[in-house]
């Protein structure tokens, strides 16, 4: 049988630790990963690409554990009542190929994003962060905020999305989780207002273009800009001229994923980057003066989902047996007798160990 | 919620039909999809490779659904009771990206396996094929056995295998299905003695090296030779002479994936073969003479997991709702508040439509 996290799991799950120590526990484990990430097998995503949206997979294996995701991204489905991102992904024993673990994805990309969003400001951002701007209070919103609350010890947000429900239900979710009680949060009318005095600004919009958020005269020495939105060709979010700002440092997750998928689809390929591994393993020093701009150009990679996978593997076990499974291979008596084991006359007889 | 068949749920939908019968419909769908080739987005698939063995991710799509299957192949792992093949699958609607179907695929690889064999042989051996050597009697021994019988009208098999307990475990398994009543089997002490009379030949050996089991003197004039267990890099059942013999015509299924994976991998480039997609649009004419010698070099494709999928799918809508359903997909009152509607607040308070 094939452990199953369903989309109320995740939510027990979660809840058993809160989401601040889930995300916590997440980005330990996601720095411990990068740490070791030579050992990993890196490819780009596969992607296929239909007129309205993109169903891609995203598998990675250290050897021993093997790992991919499903996801689809489909800006259109909001209008439908429908999500635009949803994801599930497995986690396989690479010396038998069996899966291990079938989980839910959609909560959980939500929760490894945020996590390694605040894992790469922990090295990147200046010490004593306290103000975070907060531009785009969409879907994930909320994970940002209570990352960067509980990792970095922000204080105080300041929000601002074109779309003013958006921020509402921000604002009203915010305030309904009890870990942010002594979260500050101030609506904006305008992103260069929403900058003004922060230490850190983070962008997660969705519009699927190349969008100007940042531009530099909102960006102030010193910053730290975690960039989450633009993911894909086409989707951008900061101005070319942000990249090139004098002491602006760019840190990426996989350097040839994010040529094609990152901000700095906008430079050209001799454009320095830094990857996130050099930097938690402590090979390379990005921020070398306190004015340094440090730029996250974040869009999400393999390995951050094999180590969501892993936690959720390891926290189901912590609840031995409390957790459901699914039939999604057969268990033979006789592996080399599949037929008789399954379809046949055996198969009817129960020679199967399991019982559906 | 999304669709779930597990073990249980294939043995229920095939039962219900019975073996021979889903093989035929399968095929037909099968020879549907092959027919409208150009349709679907096409890929080798993407293998990761460990010392024992391999993990892979076949997709396809033709634009209105999207599947893929997660495919291992261990050869050790019968030694420790497990399965050397195991898979599933998803079918998805690309319209939405949204999964529809979550299905296991280790049954269901066996029957398309065998119906596209069976499909290939419909338009590849001579007329009035009643006698088919089966050479390996292992895992998919049984489901060709009831292809061929079911969709060629073959009544007479004979049987070889290295190993005298897989024949008598393949014997034993076809004596106890009773639409197989009127086929007659012949046990054989060489593959030689097995091919003698035949009109088709289909090996299914399961040995990951370079075998020789077909040398040209096994083949007579007129044969359909179905090669079904060389179907990875340096894993071939056919002696390279057996694909140069005069009048041989081979048949792959997606000619890229085939000269990597196939009996083919053994010659040069340039050697020619005929996709099945050319054969089953009535496009090519392999079988010129009545001498020719007809090959299926089959690997497995994307396409015929994903008209499995597509077919189970039908068959799932056909029981109506009498099938089990995963909350593998958040469903949200607001698709904007991911936060609100799992993990925050409204989480707990039920705004999420479904229960788990």
């Amino acid at each position: 049988m094939v452990n199953f996290i369903g989309v109320s799991d995740i939510q027990r799950l979660v809840h058993r630790i809160g989401t601040g120590a889930f995300i916590e526990r997440l980005a330990r484990e996601i720095e411990h990963d990068y740490r070791r990430w030579r050992e990993f097998e890196k490819s780009a995503r596969l992607a296929s690409h239909s007129p309205v949206g993109v169903i891609e997979l995203m598998p990675t294996t250290d050897g021993r554990l093997y790992s991919f995701k499903y996801v689809n991204g489909h800006p259109k489905n909001t209008a439908e009542g429908l999500l635009t991102v949803t994801a599930f992904g497995v986690l396989a024993d690479v010396s038998t190929g069996y899966p291990l673990l079938l989980s839910e994805l959609t909560v959980t990309t939500a929760l490894r994003t945020a996590a390694t969003s605040a894992l790469a400001a922990q090295w990147l951002a200046r010490d004593g962060s306290r103000v975070m701007a907060l531009i785009g209070n969409g879907a994930q919103a909320e994970f940002q905020a209570i990352a960067f609350h509980r990792l970095l010890g922000i204080r105080e947000l300041r929000l601002f999305d074109v779309d003013p429900h958006a921020t509402a239900k921000l604002e009203r979710n915010l305030r309904a989780t009890p870990e942010l009680a002594d979260l500050k949060l101030t609506r904006t009318r305008s992103v260069a207002e929403a900058c003004k005095g922060a230490d850190i600004v983070t962008t997660a919009t969705a519009d699927k273009r190349n969008a100007v958020i940042l531009t530099p005269p909102m960006i102030a020495p010193g910053m730290h800009l975690n960039a989450v939105g633009g993911d894909c060709p086409g989707k951008t979010e900061l101005h070319a001229d942000v990249l090139r700002m004098p002491g602006a440092k760019v840190v990426v997750e996989y350097e040839p994923q994010s040529r094609i998928e990152g901000e700095i689809q906008q430079m050209p390929p001799e454009f320095a980057v830094t990857e996130l591994s050099d930097v938690v393993s402590g090979k390379a020093s990005v921020r070398a003066a306190p004015g340094d701009i440090t730029i996250f150009d974040s869009v999400g990679f393999a390995l951050e989902d094999y180590s969501a996978l892993r936690l959720l593997h390891t926290l189901l076990e912590e609840e031995r047996g409390a957790h459901r499974t699914i039939d999604l291979v057969p268990e033979l008596l006789d592996p080399k007798d599949l037929y008789g084991g399954t379809l046949g006359r055996g198969g009817a007889r129960g020679r199967m160990r399991l019982t559906g």
